[in-house]
């Protein structure tokens, strides 16, 4: 079970100046938790604490990363069961998605200890015109300094491991702020974090209220701002981030193209988009939202999405046996159920579900939902997911880059030309081909484009954007 | 000598509307040729061209792109003595340099006709973890599509090269506003471009009124903006840009410094100090702004640096015995002028120099001058060096990375551990040992650090801002 | 036409010692030129001229190399007709395949020139424990020295330029040994590096007789011994080569797969088919020698591919119109002639062709030889090819595996997952899907595994076989 | 203590047929267990098994071989004091040596693991001139097949895990041929390896007799042969090695120079010179045989070297004051100590040492030895260190790329220019300033020209050897 009270973390140490921030159970909507909240005094100290902690966070050497991170590591493992509960708690993921999300953990750090002391650089020819005889260059990647983090309710570990595992193998100080609704995983963390040598200051973890956030978006002191969030919040970030480099991992309304000639079974193909729908209730920025499928396949594929829809059994997320549970809180699934119901009125079916039990929203498949219906053009963020015919490939194409996002698209073809042509046209950060567009392995490239982001996670990418290219140029006298 | 008057470039095709801006030349200060103006629905019209080239200039095979920017390099060749010559109008430099920013921009088109045909991306194993099993990630880049450029006076060919010439070989369309004190080198480049198979909207060459610059910075039609040009400027660009991603080449207070055991003759630095300091009247980035020397070798040092300065000869700059031009018009040599004073004022002493007629600023030397004085702690711009005696190499240090800036610092030293030392504690984008900050080939990565930008340029890095990741997964049945 | 005589050329510089060599036109038989042939004291001469050249052309900057090879890309360009006229002449080849040859040369050096200014390294992150605390690590790629290079009859020019040019952009000076039968190609391509400013000895180019050729294989001065030729010759060479590094390029019996969905139409895949087995009389390492075709397109393939077969017109190759030319002498179309009886007697029948007038055979298609026989199992290297029919894909990849060569192979598919399969599963150096496995562009790695030979060429690659790696590490103090 | 007897590994069971090599305790000379000895068969038994598991090997999924590397770390780990006392007794090294190499062990096991997920490929452009359009490339590296390794006595176990753990990585089978004077070690890490999921047939750990070897190096099943050990052996190896990849890791006669600024502390580089030309008595590939002193700091430097050696205890190697353990037999101690008689007879004096008792030599300095008696022209592989003064940098690298030997040197020098020379112009695999040669982290290329071999290890770099790039051409239909 959780504790009674969380301190927040300032500088790599536990503060418990109050505990105002009620965390409740996302299921059964009980306060089970108080969490310290960080003021603009504490924001401040940690900020200055953090630039103090550059230096030596920009010194401490790659075996010294590797190790804090593989103390993670172990740590995660053994507390793995607390963590997974933590997260059924907090976020009301049913335990199967929780333990899913544990595991991720755990392989995003074990990916960062590893990239720990991969660093390196380029040795560069210069003597490319006479005038540059006897040049040579080198680079190496330095870290950009403290940076700022953002993080979002629906991945409280595994999204927060995404920006600190990175930044502790890149060196950089870092300041978190975790969601308001699921700060505790994030705070168990970083009492994990407060086992290691990492230098004083190079961390903090702030639950912050809105009005004193200010400082972690503008002040530049803060070189790097990666936001996992809303795109609303996310491009209004960017404009307020002063000199820093800006990171922003948004949402989606992703599609999954099933072409004529899918080259995988209809079964497998209904369980991947069933789960790529209706995993952790559809929160997720990779949540199947559209799914596209060649007219010579739609009746059959309907049926079987609609079955598994209805097979979903919500539930209290800690009984092993559900597999759909609430969405983050109420208001959202009102939001949402207010869109099935535009989208109804708008001339759309409802196939399954379409009902609600507080925030517990049913796996609801939709079809002739139009396109300018906020159902489908906006992120639906829930267990939602809309089907649609197409008889052209190119048509289908079309409308996966219709709209404003682009964050990944799934495409089930066996066709080789069209699978490149997906490739190449398609408007978005990854082409899953074979599977869903929710499809991710912590250590590839992941980010969108468009409404969607701008910059890539996935630890090596992360790391990238944590480190600047510091040039070394030698005349040989 | 220059045409009458210049149309501009508008998707491709020339146009002369009007000529309403006068062109003078920046030694004599006549007008000696007019540019047609763009108005706000030349711009729309232009962005409108971009957003619809965007799709063929992405598929122009790599190998089209090449034959371009060939076209290019060997028209530039053909052209080059015409191109000194417009530089020498329109920019006021001395011949010699003149020429040499020609043999640059030769080098910076034949570096992106060679990276042309490079393109690639990466295979990447993601079967890290058993949930991952069957699957492979592919990379590539693609463009990100219409780019907005704005340049400034100083290089008016090679740094319009360094955003067009990128731009061409990552298949982006753009549109470039030039300096409007320098627009005809960029016009000429244009009138170039406009006899390749590039695609039609491909490039629009456009000087536009300051109140017409909006949608340039602000239209998220276009994807990446990237400015040369000055701090203040290029800062606020940034929080208006919108969606589009950043790219700064701002300015900065060079420093160079000479350490105890140099590891070349003093006359070898003295006259790189000079040239670094001096070179085109000292309108670069990288000019030598701030020499740090070594106690020991002060004195002998000051000595011949005086002696350099003395020795150049202001005139007409083409004028083949011509080493010190005009600064860009009168305002700006007055503003420098002013500063010296200032400095003066504060206790400074002038070793050389100090005097101005007209837009010509004497080649200046000084000592003494106070850290906060503008002469040292903004960007100078103008052929103007202060001398600073220093005791320990730390201290040395640290004063180069006080201050804002951090573009490029020069360091003579034969010593392995201080130059490794440099490397890793000056804050900026690049160390040059062995020479002064204002070294630079163009195929290196280039550009500054904290109040001196974002993003890097050096065709290959400005490739990799021009495009962005977009990963193929691939699920093997 | 050709001159009366061709000097050889030993250390930069043309000799003309003798004329011993007679070199026949492929087509006449006629005695066309004499080429001087280098004796034993020549090649010492030549040995003795490249080692004291190895230091010289390790210094060469890269701007250097690169204008030798430009410059070279520029005579080829002007000499272009003279080139293809002159393989016409000495190879058989019809014209239109000697210009296209031509066009490959340059493209060769084109890419070489390229590369000769990318060579660089790796800064490297040694810090992985402890022990390594304050220690980094850097390579660069140093030239191995000379090299010994023994070149075929089928690409006078383009295998070559594949030896030659990586060798320049490398440092490496080099002793070529060309075909003794088509030893004037090379001839001239060293006339035009002796236009260069290549250091005295970095290139020889010596016609030798078998019995003087010794110490080009055997001279441990020699660092690197790369071969183009026959599977037998290559493998005993290894053996003899001492301590150099060896690369073998060698023959094979390529495999084309046309599966049954073949994503292509059987008009294009006969084309090329036809175009990969016939192209300059079949005499290329990865002429499609076995066409394996799925059971349900067979007879329609074979009777698109029976009909490109006659219609091919043979004749002398200086005319336009001749689409066959010679193979390279008539014990070599002999040779094949008795192939395909053998083949016959042993159960196979004959579609198409099957004569021979001279050294012209005629395009021979076949079908039901035997695997074990000598036209399926050895290289064939002339213009014939065989038809086999196949029911199911896996089938079809163990075929391809079967025998003991593993260059290229083929393979029409619209089935991703089948390519992917392929790539995993065909032991060869590379897979072509979507055409013939004669496909080759000239920067892309190209090169055999099993009986095929060991190493890569392909611009890049080459360079790499052709330098090693010295690292540096630099213990900070 | 050790096992009473054996057995060796194939196919990665452990069999016990016999126990017909005795091991002895290198200080004591005592039998102190037998290990099972491979005749003929079971060689041919082992590589049948091989070739058996190449294809299992080759599909063993990435995760799954980190899984058996991490395994290996694991238990090596748990197992550390018992694999140190092997070391301690089979090889006669001091304890602190001994615990050292098993450090190493996990370092180079932990990086193999590491590397298990890296691998990849690389996307290549192919679109580089025009008949080349739709055509795309991708390369993916594909293990080599089964290997051949044969490892030396002087790192009974990190040499070996330098080929063994790469060979996991890359997915290789192999069959293990420790040297048959330190067979122990190797039977453990195969005890261990036959803990994990490796498929049947994917190790061998097989002590074989000289007479029945051959097919270890000629059979052309293996694809492999990595050797390391002494330079006469490793070249007539791959003269017999057939179509194999050779890669071998020969001895040298390392050097050391001390330029006239070092950049560090007399002390400091006495302490090193004298680790790295006594430690593990002098046993090491990259022993400092020959220290080149500037004059002016000859002498102090000799006094201090001496006096280290002097300081040196002999004995026990498992008493924990031991500092100077015995060579690996008395053959071999009397091998040197007669190469130091010849040398004092031909002229040279020695400093410290010079005396034997059994297998133990004493640390011994000399000067004045012939540049061409045994002592500084062969490989001494004991501990013995020559001492040579020189007035000019240039003539000391001279110096260092005398003789036929190319493994590393190291050079303690402050002078940034020296540095870069030396990298540039010693002929070695690796320079290494600021430290001795003997220095190596098991990630960095290590590896030598010249008679040192050829090829380079370093978990990453062996991966290399024991893959082949492998193409994949797509076109886009």
């Amino acid at each position: 079970m959780l504790a009674e009270r969380y301190p927040y973390y300032l500088a790599n140490r536990p503060r418990q100046p109050n505990a105002e921030l009620a965390v409740t159970h996302k299921y059964s909507g009980e306060v089970v938790t108080h969490v310290a909240v960080a003021d603009a005094a504490a924001v401040e100290e940690a900020i200055a604490a953090a630039v103090r902690a550059a230096e030596p966070m920009r010194k401490l050497a790659p075996y010294a990363r590797q190790a804090v991170l593989e103390h993670c590591v172990r740590r995660f493992r053994e507390r793995a069961e607390e963590l997974a509960l933590a997260l059924c708690i907090e976020a009301g993921k049913p335990l199967r998605d929780a333990r899913g999300e544990v595991d991720r953990l755990i392989d995003t750090f074990k990916a960062a200890a590893e990239e720990a002391v991969r660093g390196g650089g380029e040795v560069l020819n210069l003597e490319v015109s006479k005038r540059a005889a006897g040049y040579r260059g080198f680079t190496q990647r330095v870290p950009v300094g403290p940076c700022s983090f953002i993080t979002p309710f629906n991945f409280p570990l595994n999204l927060v491991a995404h920006k600190v595992a990175p930044a502790i193998a890149a060196g950089c100080p870092f300041i978190l702020k975790p969601s308001d609704r699921t700060p505790v995983s994030a705070l168990i963390m970083a009492e994990i974090l407060a086992e290691t040598e990492l230098p004083e200051g190079a961390f903090s973890v702030l639950p912050v209220r809105l009005e004193d956030i200010g400082p972690l978006i503008e002040d530049d002191r803060l070189k790097l701002l990666s936001f996992t969030g809303s795109e609303k919040v996310g491009w209004e970030l960017k404009a307020r981030a002063g000199r820093k480099k800006v990171v922003l991992e948004l949402g989606g309304n992703a599609a999954c193209v099933v072409d004529e000639a899918p080259g995988a079974p209809l079964d497998f193909i209904a369980d991947r988009v069933a789960q790529g729908a209706f995993f952790q209730a559809g929160q997720s920025c990779i949540s199947v939202q559209r799914v596209l499928v060649h007219a010579s396949l739609y009746d059959a594929l309907r049926e079987k999405l609609v079955e598994r829809a209805k097979a979903l059994r919500p539930g209290h997320p800690s009984d092993e046996a559900t597999t759909l549970g609430p969405m983050i809180d109420e208001p959202a699934a009102r939001r949402l159920e207010g869109w099935i119901q535009q989208a109804v009125q708008r001339g759309a079916r409802v196939l399954a579900g379409g009902g609600r039990r507080g925030s517990v929203l049913d796996a609801t498949v939709l079809e002739g939902v139009p396109e300018d219906a906020s159902l489908s053009s906006e992120e639906a963020f829930g267990p939602v997911v809309l089907l649609q015919p197409f008889d052209s490939f190119d048509e289908a194409l079309a409308q996966v880059n219709s709209g404003r996002f682009g964050l990944q698209a799934g495409l089930f073809t066996q066709d080789l030309s069209r699978a490149m042509k997906a490739w190449d046209e398609l408007e978005v950060g990854g082409v899953v081909v074979g599977d869903v567009p929710s499809f991710r392995v912590d250590t590839m490239p992941y980010g969108g484009v468009k409404g969607s982001g701008i910059g890539r996670e996935g630890v090596k990418y992360a790391i990238e954007d944590m480190t600047e290219l510091r040039l070394l140029v030698l005349r040989q006298a």
